[in-house]
């Protein structure tokens, strides 16, 4: 099964029939590998006797430059908006969308649009120059500035429409890409020949389909400074506990990640299993006084998105529309005080958020790497045409998605039942109720994770 | 005039009749610089035709070894402890003082005394050896873990005599300074000779005389890292304002340092300063809005004892004896953001509160030399029989402090009519209400800083 | 295609009849997530109109806990030594294998070897415990120490039947995997019930079949702090040009990955392109030459074992057999220095070789959990039965590998006429001979790369 | 004695006369803590029964904002330069001399000379606004570019006076520091009213009278992490021996106080010392081999400038006039193995030469505010119309210090007979000739370094 990913050329067949073969670019590359139309990477890669899962599954096509460009560069204005919060690599995104642009393909400006979707029609547009980019990618943040909601595609068509943007890179999460299906749809049905493509962002690594997201990475590794903090503080107190909050709203990612990384967590919560064991929150928590009286003193992380079956669902919604999640550490850090003091064991008990100092750290090296292979990805798409697209690594290769798929299957959450969770009991000895996660999952209405992410 | 430090060769002539020259010690090494008891350090550097500072100033005994030493080493056990909050730089300490003890001077033992004054009594002590502390001041925390509270003079000498302790190394903050100074008390009353050392432990460098603490020069650092995201945080977002806590119950020592270090605070609040300016602690906040009006977002760096004029005085202590701040930093961001949104600027505020994080870093390359100085310090002083003393960097010599003094004089506070208060408006801009500042300064019951502190 | 993987099951039938269900581990974890005989994963997932590369793809068996365990855990006697050069992450994997062993199967003990094969025989081993190897993950280096060389059946065998050792865990490079085979072959001469696991280490990521070996990761992001050193240099300088030296014997994959992730890099050179180019050395250090001209600074990054052409090859070998490669940097160095002198534009060149301090540090977030997973992978692979087999991700699943064909397909390289290099030309814009690339490819007798790695 | 400093209001009565009271400056921040004339700072602050030092000891003024101000801010248009080799905080320096000029006094312009003294007339300067170089204090190197050499009275007065600057910041080192000597004295001689403030700028530290240069303790911090490497890399080989050369050309404060730091080195070789001891080198050599036979491995730390009695001196200068230092480093790696070999333990040896990336980092949180300080300290001091005068902390105080006597007193060195190097020796046990030191000291020409520098 070839997943079909939608392109201007057969919405546009009069502009279609002008399109150029691939010129020689601005700065005299040319490429010599050429992506055919045929070419597909598919996400199933196991086997049993059971049966082969590569048989039925999905391939998407791979990602790269194509031989016959829909817009002749020298006739592009390009804009690029980043939407929602902060995550390391925005700026490398940024920086290496223009470079690819300019550099490489040589379009005529590219436009950045300050502070997400409002901003496109809310503010004017920075041009971005490889001069004005140079060197952003080493800072943190975006230099575009980001913002949640705004989005209106209306607005957002006539402001791209005035200034002659015909390609929009759109840097978001997955409230971001509903809004950029949203938007490619009103493109199809306008009849623009504007190309909208998506680069996921997501610091919680939970849209679907792609291997990982740029930034998680980083993201673990400055959450696994405040781990070795927790450490520290526990190991030098008399009986003491850290419990450390990191993200992820719905997934657990991050703190599965962070807890396997660091070998020395005694407690690991995700949003993707139950607080409540046997009836009761207490027990996790006795497990955790068990440590401190053996050991005498234990680390808790907990992913901020823990803790629905105790705390229910916040009815409050952030400007992008996403609902806010009621946050679990205080309630972890006030109950264990308790189970502690009540067990004879003090009450040394510390509280570490560090979401701000983590969202704010540039991309590591690993993750400059993959937003380069993003952003240079994203710019072949739109120059060969197509549209309504996100760009994503799969299985190590870049590939295209149809944003719509991408929007149906996120956000996507840990598996429960796999290998990840399971090693994550193994190194953390916590108790672990089977079946109440197996009726969970059940009932749970999130999209199930790709199998391999996290690798295992 | 020239402090005078008790020594136990008054108390003890008989065994000071005993004292030998310095020996060539276990290592091999022999001092040849060695500190005249006619050897002291000056405070006051400063003149003016108004009369020269130096002229009635008080001097302090220089530190480090002496021809005479009150112990034979081969007869030395010597314990050590670490009371209160962790700093970075405690297992530095621990480290140079055991091989200072084993290594310099070849004495019997070392043991390490677990949870704070309350461990000595409560807990059996550990044997530390140069093999069992190879490596542990890269290690943040302490080894021997660390707790407020416990003091009980007479448990304490009980299980000091019993263990056969005759010198013992107290690190700790004022409170546990305070601890020192009434043990030495005792000790004198029972004529024991043992002698009492106390190297003064205080992140948020609040212990006077001294030039700096060790770990204040980490902390600063370390508390940059939250003031960075902080700015990227605001920066990255539209109208965004971050607020950061640092530490500081009484001193703004950090917060000023950081706000100096930085270059990009727009507002810099300490316990030193009145947060009600022109009657009103909108003022300050007004400063934020109009920075935010022009630049787009803005930074605020917050002591945590800050405001008291606004919040009160907390009527909780701690297990320490401390009274308890009431964190101002959580009252900061509501008011800012009711501000902005007020102002037609959302509310966009995000508070950091990075404290366990910084608090728990190893000593960085500066703090470590320092614990080594002091360490060394402690250790030639309890081998020539001084005692009730603590040691401390005067002018950048090491040297020996009346731990009475200490005591007497501390905390210390940054001078709100000082030099660097001035460099802190003159960088952030914010208004600053001279006159409420004098009459606070007039009344409020803590001591005035040395006035080099910081260097200014 | 399903590879084979040796198992002591084969060779001694005898013992696997006693061979046991898996029973409730030592920690109270139980594995729900069994892994069957028949499960398999696929390196390729490409498809294109010309054919499905799926078809006659080899699958590999998947790594992880099987129902039926060869050895009764409180039998096993498990071994580990750590041979060659450092590499991030060793000791997390001495760590990780030993917790498995210990807390999740209940071996009767750990024997750590130390310096390499040699020390097998050569040193007494030490016995390692959950107590002895906590924390070590945080430390850089090996606590085992490394060695090359030392390799010797007999003698090693020797050594393990009097250890009572029956699981053996080799973690090295390429040499190491050799031993490794050879010593699997004459433990299946000698009936001996001894599985031998080895786990890939080489910093240079040259180990082919496997996604990316432990370690990687973290050197490129320290080279890359080589790199942003180098680039301040430069541009801090009149004209100045730096040289970094990164490692990379064989294969470029530290050079192209770190100069794709700083994105500042002007020319970089690696083993698999040659530095003449149109018969001449001089065409790349033009190129550096006219972008000093153009932006009065400039960037190489160049992989030690680039410029075989120009240098020719080392005779030296050293301890692990390996020939020794002539580092290229000092020649770059003089060559650029002499370019620039001779265009009239001083000659302010510096070279930066970081080697040492890149191999030193402890393995990041990515490649903690990296270690985990193969550890556990090994471990598991070990009680089963299996031996002569290493253990890899391939597509982001643990995976078993006979070493036998590890070895054979090893070192691999970078495809120099893949996406990657397109990618770092497109990106520094330096001179490419494609022609002379394509007569060199077709000559080197190297192990072409698997086509995704790096990802692409 | 108070130390005289130059002024223009002595030979420019007729401007003096026209002096204004400080205005409320552009920013509205006004000076409360005004500087009187009289005001000094002592350097000395040691007493004794043999005397108080502080008799017939040289106060310097101290820095600040003074009541006259010779220059009108809104006639004033500054210049910055930054010369010689790279050190942490230039552009700290840079920045907060352009803020405190623009944004505290209100001056017209100010202007950045590119390339060191060469580029006052070379090359047209930038103008230097708060936009501009807001942020560049978190960049390493220098935004202004930097070299050595190019040093032309002449040609630099003459560039000066067509551009209209009046004021002019030097940064440098001891070479530079000559310059500016130079420089102010052909001023006087022209009768220009142009004020010349050095800030002095010495990585090695070896700038005498001042307690510390700026991105000193910056450059120990990030030469411990070379430090920390090498201790890896021996401790992780058979019999290993790690070599880390640091800066010093003339002196070992780096090589000293990164010793002292690591708590892990086992022999460090500074300039001040004879590396020939009892008539051989093989001495300290020889300590190294036993330590490496008793432990298993050993750390060297060795000062670039180490050796001279070994090496000779170097016969070539570089740009800036200096001789070039025979670099010791690999001398000692190669002894060292010879003779790890003829003792029969290999000869693992490992060499780090970490320069470069210690130059080029950012400066640290402690050197960020000396920055400030002493940026802020020149701009009062050129304002005020002091002239041939350098800046510096004299006991934790800004003073103002003539730029004759700082040249005259420099490049200061660590005192081989002090403590400092008494604890060294005390630390790596290493064996320390005291007569071959007492002899060499007597004939060595290098001025005497103040003797609290390093604290002690």
């Amino acid at each position: 099964v070839f997943a079909r990913v939608p392109t201007l050329r057969d919405t546009h067949p009069q502009l279609d029939a002008k399109a150029q073969l691939l010129a020689r670019a601005a700065s005299g590359v040319s490429f010599r590998n050429i992506i055919g139309e045929d070419e597909g990477v598919y996400r199933a890669v196991l086997t049993s006797s059971a049966g082969d899962e590569r048989g039925a599954a999905t391939a998407f096509p791979r990602a790269g430059p194509r031989h016959v460009l829909f817009f002749e560069p020298s006739q592009v204005v390009a804009g690029i908006v980043t939407c929602g919060g902060l995550c390391p690599g925005l700026n490398s995104v940024v920086r290496d969308v223009v470079k690819t642009c300019l550099d490489v393909y040589g379009v005529r400006r590219v436009l950045g649009f300050h502070g997400g979707y409002g901003g496109i029609y809310g503010k004017p547009p920075s041009e971005l120059t490889l001069e004005s980019t140079r060197g952003i990618q080493n800072l943190g943040g975006t230099v575009l500035s980001s913002a949640r909601g705004g989005f209106d595609a209306d607005k957002i068509l006539g402001a791209l429409e005035q200034l002659g943007v015909n390609q929009l890179y759109v840097v978001g999460g997955d409230g971001t890409m509903r809004g950029c299906a949203a938007l490619s749809a009103a493109v199809v049905k306008r009849q623009i020949p504007l190309s909208v493509v998506g680069i996921p962002k997501t610091i919680d690594n939970d849209v679907d389909i792609i291997d990982v997201s740029f930034g998680f990475d980083t993201a673990v590794e400055e959450s696994l400074r405040a781990v070795r903090a927790a450490c520290v503080e526990a190991a030098s107190s008399v009986n003491g506990v850290s419990v450390v909050q990191v993200m992820g709203r719905h997934a657990g990612f991050i703190a599965t990640q962070a807890t396997l990384a660091s070998g020395q967590v005694d407690l690991c919560l995700v949003p993707e299993l139950p607080l409540i064991i046997d009836g009761s929150i207490m027990d996790v928590l006795d497990h955790v006084v068990r440590v401190v009286r053996r050991r005498g003193h234990a680390v808790i992380v907990v992913g901020e998105g823990a803790g629905e079956d105790v705390l229910g669902q916040s009815t409050e919604v952030d400007a992008g529309g996403n609902r806010k999640c009621v946050p679990v550490g205080p309630l972890i850090k006030d109950q264990m005080a308790a189970r502690l003091t009540a067990a004879g064991l003090g009450s040394q008990v510390r509280f570490i958020d560090p979401s701000y100092m983590v969202r704010s750290v540039p991309a590591n090296g690993r993750d400059s790497v993959l937003c380069l292979l993003l952003s240079e990805a994203a710019v072949h798409a739109a120059m060969a045409g197509f549209t309504a697209v996100c760009v994503g690594m799969v299985n190590a290769r870049t590939a295209l998605l149809p944003v719509d798929l991408v929007v149906a299957t996120s956000p996507r959450t840990v598996n429960a039942l796999g290998r990840t969770v399971e090693r994550v009991i193994s190194q953390t000895n916590q108790p672990y109720d089977y079946a109440a996660v197996e009726a969970r999952a059940a009932k749970r209405p999130l999209v199930p994770t790709t199998d391999h992410c996290p690798p295992e």
